[in-house]
């Protein structure tokens, strides 16, 4: 191994070329910061390269595919009955191939110094990069931690064949899996069953004891009911036992709570769930930087870590595991390099899915605002009464929203249907200006058009969407 | 004929059942008012009959059929080349037939009375209803006037045979036209040239002298250079002479600017473009309603006119025929006549068309912003550096922002790419709130989504955006 002889210095050192740290990266050169990104495999990270875009790519394709029976009722003839799985993972490839060359264009652009390799902490403001045999060693005025994290096997897999998956192998299968049992309840399993169920797979989810999928609680009812009408199975409420892989297939093991042993078998199986920050290889922990319970980071606002000199973002510093919280979190952590004043919320990030259809939720569920003990106003909208639903054959789901009558803040939007994703920015927005009814009542909606589901969700909070049903004064005070 | 023997006492009479009319008359039954809908065709009016919906179930099949070549790339294999335009009628009529009787059904759970026939003033606070050979006499408290508008026929057009099309004709040909012709400029003559063009014919837009399209420069210049390259050919400043309809096709007569005769020619012309206000028949002139230099009804902000038992909305108002405004307003008339404070504000009404992309203006244009004397500050975000436009194949457009430097408050928020209408609400809604730069910087985006293309939009006023090539602080001042 090469040692450096010497320690070179630099100003500010990211660790991660994440989302979260090359949007740092960028952001810190404009500026005016001199920027080091280091990176040991991937740009882009997890998210780009076997997260969040190769499972849009997914839903994406799982969406058109679903749209087979529509596009003949639009006259265009028939799509053969073939599905290519190949041709999708090599269309993957080639999306993520592109955007990862203009993540390090724009690095290039930006005047980003990239570096390949293995950090190690050897002090407060030095670390270690190990790169083949390359060893160099730099001093830094600030580094921010954005190394992001990695799942957790759970404790009844003792090993793992090919047959159980990762989510970095789930979207390289060169085969649609005859029977894929999904174990989880966050929106990558859910978006892997949905996805996978739409490609032609059999789908069954299954949901260990305790858990829920992660949104307003009529939005949870109505995917349970979505995902049984496209013959997915859930099984919920498991207490697993055992796993076994073997040459042909994958069978579960758990317990009913008759204390009964149960079994469930399939093709293959897919593990979304908990991770653990990478961290350990850093080697951090010995100088004493302060963690949480969990073991993530504890950053405060600024994303500074207990110790000055060190910052953190993203996965490493616990909470939900999305790239739209790193992004944020970066930019926070340079701007407050660069001495500006910053500041993170995360109460009203968006949990959002792309099953088919697409989930969003913001702000308060239902049940939170009643927990509050707000003066709770809530209105459900069916997506069947929207003409623009009607025309492109998406009638289903709903938009609910969620109101303070005293106040008339709006506490809460959840959409489970077509368009919801594009939609969300504008829930973000109302909320975080603490919209009221009125806000959302008066400005004019594309007709026809999605938007006008949220004006009559709105509208139906005091019984006047045009669209629905009418609603008598006795059952307004009670829905 | 059988005449009524005497007049029938009613509340409130709206006449017209197109969006303003049956949206003021559920929201008028919501509101606790007796409400009676006359309207002599069909429920749902020129826009779900004839106008937006069907333009729309046309750019919603365009869209479609302009994906055939990604579907393939998503490992979709071949749609068969056949497009059978009957099916797209049929499935048009299915939908217009579904809206249509969801409308007559909400009528009914509203205990709206819905009477058939053709309306004559009798007296200001009179009305005759002709059906056949039934004639009755109705006394209303107040009225409504919500009958639309029907298009004007060009001067040079002396005779209409079947190749010439006005827009109830358009969507219901049984072959797609070899080269059709559109006449005009405005979002349906955009939306039919685009979704034609798309659906398999060759496509000529004709442009009347001085006429431009109703968006932002740039989106208009974007809207050029993407017909063009899609084959659609774009003339423009014509000064038309004559039409000329045989058997077998159509010719325009055109001059050129250096006083030379041209012609060119199709198999049919689509004409759109001015409209009048359906007043004539009413009979209501007499009366000495004030009416606007071009013939519309003047009313005031609660769409009363100047006989106090008469109001008037949507097209039969002036302005922007658009259904957005006419319901808008119907929703303010009833609100009025039951007594409630109300306000019509189109400043923010946004111009959108469905063409391939969509577009959606809203606010002021950056010329109407300098022409104000706003200190400007621009921004302009090409898709092209979207994640989510990557991953779904849909890189054209661009979102383009505009905001006063001084008070930091965005004036215009314009937008050519997929995902423009599902987010126009969120524009709207910004402006309405005089968001500032910082209310649409400081939310969460979902990740990878279009909506981070609003947020990069706006980062780039200060030459921050992430996923766009560096700007020098020159540049900046000078964009």
């Amino acid at each position: 191994m090469v040692v450096g002889e010497i320690s070179q210095e630099r100003d500010l050192i990211i660790i991660g070329g994440g989302p979260g740290g090359y949007s740092a990266a960028i952001r810190g050169a404009q500026l005016g910061l001199s920027v080091t990104l280091i990176e040991q495999a991937k740009m882009g990270g997890v998210c780009l390269n076997e997260g969040c875009i190769p499972s849009k790519i997914f839903t994406h394709a799982a969406g058109k595919r679903s749209e087979t029976a529509h596009l003949q009722d639009l006259g265009m003839g028939t799509l053969d009955n073939l599905f290519d799985i190949k041709k999708l993972v090599t269309y993957k490839t080639k999306v993520i191939d592109q955007l990862r060359s203009g993540v390090e264009s724009l690095c290039n652009e930006n005047k980003i110094e990239i570096i390949r390799g293995k950090v190690t902490f050897l002090a407060v403001d030095r670390i270690g990069v190990e790169n083949g045999h390359q060893f160099d060693i730099f001093e830094f005025k600030q580094v921010i931690i954005a190394t992001g994290s990695s799942p957790i096997m759970p404790s009844i897999i003792q090993e793992k064949g090919e047959r159980i998956l990762l989510p970095h192998e789930l979207f390289k299968l060169e085969e649609v899996p005859k029977h894929l049992i999904v174990r989880g309840h966050d929106y990558i399993a859910l978006e892997a069953a949905s996805s996978f169920a739409a490609l032609g797979a059999q789908v069954s989810v299954v949901i260990d004891d305790q858990a829920v999928f992660p949104f307003d609680e009529s939005i949870n009812k109505e995917l349970n009911r979505l995902f049984k009408k496209r013959k997915l199975k859930i099984h919920k409420e498991l207490e697993f036992i055992a796993t076994n892989e073997t040459k042909h297939g994958i069978t579960l093991t758990f317990q009913t709570d008759k204390n009964v042993e149960e079994t469930i078998s399939g093709s293959h199986l897919f593990v979304s769930g908990t991770r653990r920050p990478n961290l350990e290889a850093l080697g951090i922990s010995r100088f004493g930087i302060v963690l949480t319970g969990e073991g993530f980071v504890k950053v405060d606002g600024n994303m500074q870590s207990s110790i000055p000199t060190i910052y953190a973002i993203g996965d490493v510093t616990g909470g939900p595991v999305l790239a739209v919280k790193a992004i944020k979190q970066g930019k926070a952590a340079v701007a407050s390099i660069a001495g500006q004043q910053t500041e993170v919320d995360l109460t009203f990030m968006p949990v959002i899915a792309h099953t088919i259809p697409p989930i969003v939720s913001v702000g308060l569920t239902e049940q939170r605002a009643r927990d509050f003990g707000l003066d709770v106003r809530v209105s459900q909208f069916a997506l069947g009464g929207n003409g623009y639903a009607t025309i492109t054959g998406k009638k289903e789901g709903f938009i609910k929203v969620i109101s303070d009558a005293t106040t008339e803040i709006i506490q809460g939007i959840h959409m489970i249907g077509e368009g919801a994703v594009e939609m969300s920015g504008s829930f973000v927005q109302l909320l975080e200006m603490a919209a009221k009814e009125e806000d959302i009542k008066f400005p004019h909606y594309a007709h026809p058009g999605f938007n006008e589901g949220l004006l009559e969700a709105v509208e139906g909070l005091i019984g006047q969407a045009i669209h629905a049903a009418p609603v008598s004064e006795k059952d307004l005070s009670t829905i």
